[in-house]
């Protein structure tokens, strides 16, 4: 007998047949003698249905209403699940994110959470009840109804999981788990078994949209294992755990693509110092997510600067830098052009040389150009046209020997 | 300066452009220097959405869960009606029935409110904003979410008008206000400016849909006046108020007819003492709600009995009476029939006599057969067949002199 936290996304409770589903699925767990708390997402779509809604009042809505509005998305799920497990002659009882005891911080629509009672969760576990709980949202001190933010029922469900001391905590999703890299764009990847946290996080930096970071992240800091694994088969997925010494025979754990970022290039800089430190910080404050950067001392003592963002944040950014070289009295910006990130992915490299080598010399062999280069302890990132993406990311992926057998 | 509390009914929020009406209308009136409180239903049809979704999984879904489902349609109101006030530049805030401070008893899906403490209702409207509160919902001692039933949202705007101490409550609604009789069978009835709570009880309890009775009881218990009036024009509806002198010189204020009755007849019973209560006893415990009673003894001291219940509870009843029958070794029933319940009512047939003689001549002049009467203080009732009923309703409302001008 264990005590198992689950989570379904929007799309494994997407209508009434599939809530069904999701509760032939516990009850399959729970006559085999297991406990269960099941935390569930809004049905798919219902969650833009009231932005959009929201939207035609208003095209920025205030966010405390927001989360009041968003929160009826998981209320109705949590609701329809119980009933679909009582039709299975189940005893089941739903719970708000506030009747949870999920306590965030006051930051509507991105909260964080700041405790996790459970509420009565455990005791109504103890009397037999499988307990539904609604995803992504919590209450704040003042009792107002606040969100996680994206991926917030992945959250819900970890921090759920430390909070009752659950012996197995289980993400459902639409895919069978994490890949050694995207299928569409590799066909011959493969299901990896185990991955730890930092490799996860990583690969989700890298681009991967399995699992959002922040989830990850407070899994590694309360050592909450995990399981990604699909809700339409019983096929199981991937174990995300804490680095595990038997992981470093394995150099490369996954490859990511990362399809979405532009290269912006700002030259004739005067070369004083500090000049990079305040181009840097000027995009912060624009809120601008800096990726990769190169910085080079060019030709006449000028500087010369490259940086990727999000291909979203491409005007922002330029505009940024306009009104800065007016201050500066200097600089102007190369025609911005999109790049792909490739990036491989791996504990092992910290024990393991050449990852670096055998890298470089499949791009070069495959004649891909090397437009920038970024590293971490267990990551090795290239910027590559758009037009070599698919060829390396294949390429790269059978050289380290992941292709499926 | 009024303090005013608002209820807008599930028409009147139908979709986003009914909302953003709602909101210019709260905002013309917040403009004039006034204080708002507004409550509103879920949007017309989301109710029976959410209902025929759980009922796709169970027949008879649980209660506690049924709550959890159906006050997300309301809560989905508040936060767009606060949505739509923001974007005309008003200062706005939602509050869920919880949050509004409506306490109710544990009777899931038709609780009763307990204590209303308005929560900080009042402390919002006294910084300037409007408050935005769902109707139909509250909680109960241990923060489960319940439902009071039918007329809830029209509950919640008077019981709450009562908490804060308001100058006005409005009841928005489709129609224009009470009227003198239903227009779709009586084309002369007209607009009723003032009626007092025991003629609108009467009324609603003779068949009249505008209220149900619980929210007018309330009302009467605690001097609330209210007034019906519709969302979808400027003009001025019914008041509706304790009983006030003037209300006397109206005799008979309204025409209801209830098109929904069955008489039922039992005939051949053992002329015993007890013998009816016993009847009625066992229909009670069955759940049926008799309407009007006729009693008599009939020949070889066989006793008859006639009453009316609605006509979805007529199987009910006639199994329960079969039932009874082989118990007390006699009775049968005669075959029933559809009839319409034509009432008049009004608070001046306590001082003023002929109303009766002068319903009867009525109906008589117009070759209408009464089958059964009942009376209370303000209001006497006949059954009569269905043929009968939109003939003698014109002829009733013409004869007291209810026809518009």
């Amino acid at each position: 007998m264990a005590l198992i936290v689950q989570k379904y996304g929007g799309t494994s409770v997407g209508d009434t047949d599939r809530i069904l589903n999701v509760a032939k699925k516990v009850k399959a767990l729970y006559d085999k003698g297991n406990q269960l708390v099941v935390v569930v997402s809004a049905r798919g779509g219902v969650t833009n249905e009231l932005v959009a809604r929201a939207k035609t009042l208003n095209a920025e809505p205030d966010q405390r209403e927001m989360d009041m509005l968003l929160a009826v998305g998981e209320q109705e799920t949590i609701a329809l699940t119980a009933i679909a497990l009582h039709s299975l002659g189940m005893p089941a009882v739903s719970r708000t994110g506030g009747q949870a005891g999920i306590l965030t911080d006051p930051a509507h629509t991105k909260a964080r959470i700041m405790d996790i009672s459970g509420g009565d969760i455990a005791a109504q576990v103890k009397a037999g009840k499988v307990v539904i709980v609604a995803g992504f949202q919590g209450v704040n001190a003042h009792g107002e109804v606040t969100t996680l933010g994206r991926g917030g029922s992945d959250l819900t469900a970890i921090a759920l999981a430390y909070a009752v001391k659950a012996d197995e905590c289980q993400i459902f999703t639409d895919v069978d788990g994490i890949y050694s890299a995207d299928p569409r764009i590799v066909p011959a990847a493969r299901k990896i078994n185990e991955i730890s946290y930092e490799e996860l996080l990583e690969m989700a930096a890298s681009g991967s949209k399995v699992m959002q970071p922040r989830s990850v992240e407070f899994a590694q800091k309360f050592n909450v294992q995990f399981e990604v694994r699909s809700s339409f088969n019983d096929n199981p997925g991937t174990l995300v755990k804490a680095e595990a010494p038997s992981m470093e025979d394995i150099v490369v754990s996954g490859v990511a693509v990362d399809k979405n970022q532009t290269k912006i290039t700002v030259s004739e800089l005067p070369d004083k110092p500090g000049m990079a430190a305040q181009i840097f910080e000027r995009l912060a404050q624009s809120g601008v997510i800096v990726d990769m950067i190169i910085q080079n001392v060019g030709r006449g003592g000028k500087a010369n600067l490259s940086f990727t963002v999000n291909r979203d944040d491409r005007k922002k950014a330029e505009g940024t830098m306009n009104a800065l070289f007016k201050e500066l009295g200097g600089g102007k910006l190369d025609p911005s052009y999109d790049v792909v990130k490739l990036s491989v992915v791996g504990v092992g490299m910290r024990s393991h040389s050449g990852v670096a080598a055998k890298f470089f010399s499949t791009l070069a062999s495959n004649a891909v150009n090397i437009l920038m280069i970024s590293t971490s302890e267990i990551k090795i990132a290239v910027a590559i046209t758009p037009e070599d993406a698919d060829k390396a990311a294949n390429a790269v992926h059978a050289a380290f020997g992941l292709n499926a057998k």
